[in-house]
């Protein structure tokens, strides 16, 4: 953990120190558990109320804030805060260094293979024939490559995470524990009398281009044929399957278990929330926002924001969600309307025509 | 990759050529990207303008196609276009090999598990004691298999893979990268002041019959007592959770995420789309189908299309699905009669007996 | 597996024994499978009508049982039958032992990591340094610990689990295969011109108290700062993603496929039913009950049972799942009020101020 003078950090994040420069800081921590050489910050107004009781040594705070401060602490005003809060974590805590070095001689690494410069290859690693690996790409243990399979420079994969053959894999990758990269898509040909679900063979791979970063226990399809895309930038969170032949745009976010079916299409900059749901065969344009748990069943131009199951544009879908919780007594209501009116064409000494048209009996 | 020629193709999927029957072909790929030597194929109507501007040698078609196609295609008409696709991709691609042959030295195998001839153990499988092994069965590098486990002949069980004690496998049975097959149910006798949650010892077993295949990331519950069960040619997807002592029945197909619970009991033919969800202790019939997202909690006769969470008859789901997009439309409508309503009793010189059954507010 | 008489078994359970003492059993089973050396049990009404035919020599049923009794069957009565079938469980089968002892030479254990006595290694484990494991604690093969992760007491780590470095687990903590505990939380600060998603350093660690369970791939996200905590005696099962910062108190239950964003505060005695989500940031008091497939966006009250999407009190959303199956209906029923009112209003000569509020039409 490194040491940084208040005076220090705040000219590394381009802000506005207002407090006493020489404090020193050692990390950072939420405003609530900070300790008095620690750094805090406010990003989300729901904590806006912590600031005043922090005990952080500063707390990174927007341009414009002017809401209370704990007496012991200093301000450091930043154009994007959260951005801020993020480039001081990379300051204080850095990124996670592999504990290994080398290639490890437990580690069973095809003759064929080639491994660039500086590669670490922890034991219990397995890297079948025909692998290239990038330099300053770290294996940890469990890993197993399939055969022919490319990885690009400072890749990163963790424990008993699995690479099928023929996959490629740029620059800076990064899969957390237990995911399945190019395991068979989901293809059958159902034949026969009786009918049998007879096995395609998934001939083709997956490419997860630069700086793509996967959660743990994913599992993201090799395609039929061709390839299966998650573009640059891209990131997933945890439990994400995605289907065979589908391709995701770059810069996109994935929530915690989404699922997207096969040969999907989608643009960059999307996001799909926690347990979202994406049928085949659809299309999705740039920039789409995806509700949480909202099932996707048609193609989306870009830059909408969707919600529901079948999903529609959100502001309808909340329109429909306030609704949802009115029910009971729209059905009331219109019980209500029925007996009134009933009341006034016998009173208006008009024939009713059909009687049994009652809503609360199903057809 | 093999070569072939489009007449000895056209023969071979029992199809009718239209065209060079000289030229070869030497692969199979999508109508867009298809090359000249490669063969395409045309299932999902959605696709058909593709195929007047494919570059593919061939495009495998229905008997009936009438459409378009493109100057430099020959076709070939088949009874059962996918069927016949998924033969070419047989002949053509073929299925994965293992990269790997014999009991690597580097393996964890019990002395007292028995394996066949032909049987291929990879670097660091760990085998426990009183483990059969069938012919020509493959364990990819890190799979684990407890005691007692038994596996027929044919068998793949891709990197990663934890099969717990006593579980029985047929043959021909191919299981995913991490998935977790016969790990304990998820079983507690709540009991005591305070309450804990006491441990039941799962004491059963996981059953996959021939000819299963398993998707990445699942994981199979084995029974408190008897057998979790799985059904010959039954296909997951991936992300797949099944409960203790469920039973699936034969050729079902489970997409991504879908979940079962504990003790349901599901006939042959089923199909559970994505993300769907079963309770547990209930019945589904032979031939159910359950739309993607749904969440089914009660018992289902056989050959029923069900969707909606509760869920419901298909239909009934659909016209429900139709309508909640009408939800703030019938609010306004309601409102409206009601105001028409009080104007026309008001007219009548009728008194409103109960003012406040606006079904704007909740009760 | 144990012999014991049923007059002993009985004893062990605090039950009242109708039938033969002598008779003797070596397992339990299910009313349907039980053989004559078997015991059963009764804890769910569904089952009620297998007691008059089961072959089990007894069952285990609640005090005040008084239905049918097969003729070969004894009783035993039992205030909390489901606890003491788990007894008896226990006693009959006892819990699964580790196949192997000491540390495996085939293990890869940093020089640095210190062992307590008695603690078993299997082959291709790899345990990082400075790691601390307790006495009696079981890591499966292909288990991989990262470094300076303390796991106390008496745990159970199955094949295929990763820890990532710097956790710290109670005692008797029990994790399935190919669960991932403490990757990276899904933090990034999403800057630049075109924009980015710089990676958040996530330099926090998670803390799963004594007691608790989880199932087989599930993912618990480290903090980005402090812990993510799951509180004693909790229970995962399969397939469980839970996000950086989320506390969850003591003894909840979460069923499978169940998925919590990141700073969720959760009391304890909760239970979250499968496939529930639940958005970042809010609070949950004590002894919440989520029903299955419900989408809970914001905090909930101790005590509360909620369900559905997004989540309300279970009664309103019953009430709402009720109407939702008579939309159809609800609709032809406005539709029919409106054409009647609209001949009242003809027949009473008053004009229709605004004829294009049909609801049938979007806006």
């Amino acid at each position: 953990m490194a040491e940084i003078k208040l005076s220090e950090l705040a000219q590394m994040l381009g802000g506005t120190l207002e407090g006493d420069g020489e404090r020193i800081v050692r990390g950072a921590a939420t405003l609530e558990a900070a300790q008095a050489d620690q750094v805090s910050f406010l990003a989300n107004k729901r904590y806006e109320r912590h600031v005043a009781e922090t005990r952080a040594a500063a707390v990174l705070v927007a341009t414009d804030y002017n809401g209370a401060v704990a007496s012991g602490s200093a301000l450091i005003r930043c154009d994007d805060p959260y951005f801020a809060f993020r480039q001081a974590m990379v300051a204080l805590h850095g990124f996670r260094k592999p504990h290994f070095d080398g290639i490890d001689p437990r580690a069973d690494v095809h003759e064929t293979a080639r491994l660039a410069e500086g590669v670490r290859v922890a034991a219990f690693v397995s890297i079948g024939p025909g692998c290239e690996i990038g330099a300053g790409t770290s294996l940890y243990p469990g890993v197993c490559i399939g055969p022919d399979t490319r990885i690009g420079r400072d890749c990163t994969l963790y424990s008993n995470v699995t690479i099928y053959e023929k996959c490629v894999l740029g620059d800076r990758v990064t899969i957390h524990a237990s995911s399945s990269i190019g395991h068979d898509g989901f293809g059958y040909a159902t034949h026969g009398t009786p009918p049998v679900h007879e096995k395609i063979p998934q001939a083709g791979w997956v490419e997860l281009e630069d700086d793509v970063e996967i959660g743990a226990c994913c599992a993201i399809d090799r395609a039929t044929m061709g390839a299966t895309i998650v573009g640059a930038g891209t990131k997933f969170s945890n439990l994400v399957a995605i289907g065979h032949g589908t391709h995701l745009g770059k810069h996109c976010l994935l929530v915690a278990q989404a699922g997207l079916a096969g040969s999907v299409m989608v643009g960059d900059y999307c996001v799909f929330a926690g347990q979202t749901g994406i049928v085949g065969h659809i299309s999705i344009g740039d920039g789409v926002r995806v509700a949480a748990k909202s099932g996707v069943t048609s193609d989306v131009p870009a830059g909408l924001e969707i919600g529901g199951a079948p999903a529609v544009p959100l502001p309808e879908a909340r329109r429909t969600w306030m609704s949802l919780s009115r029910l009971p007594q729209m059905r009331s209501a219109i019980k209500k309307l029925t007996r009134e009116l009933a009341a006034i064409k016998k009173k208006l000494g008009m024939v009713d025509s059909d009687h049994d048209a009652d809503e609360t009996e199903r057809p």
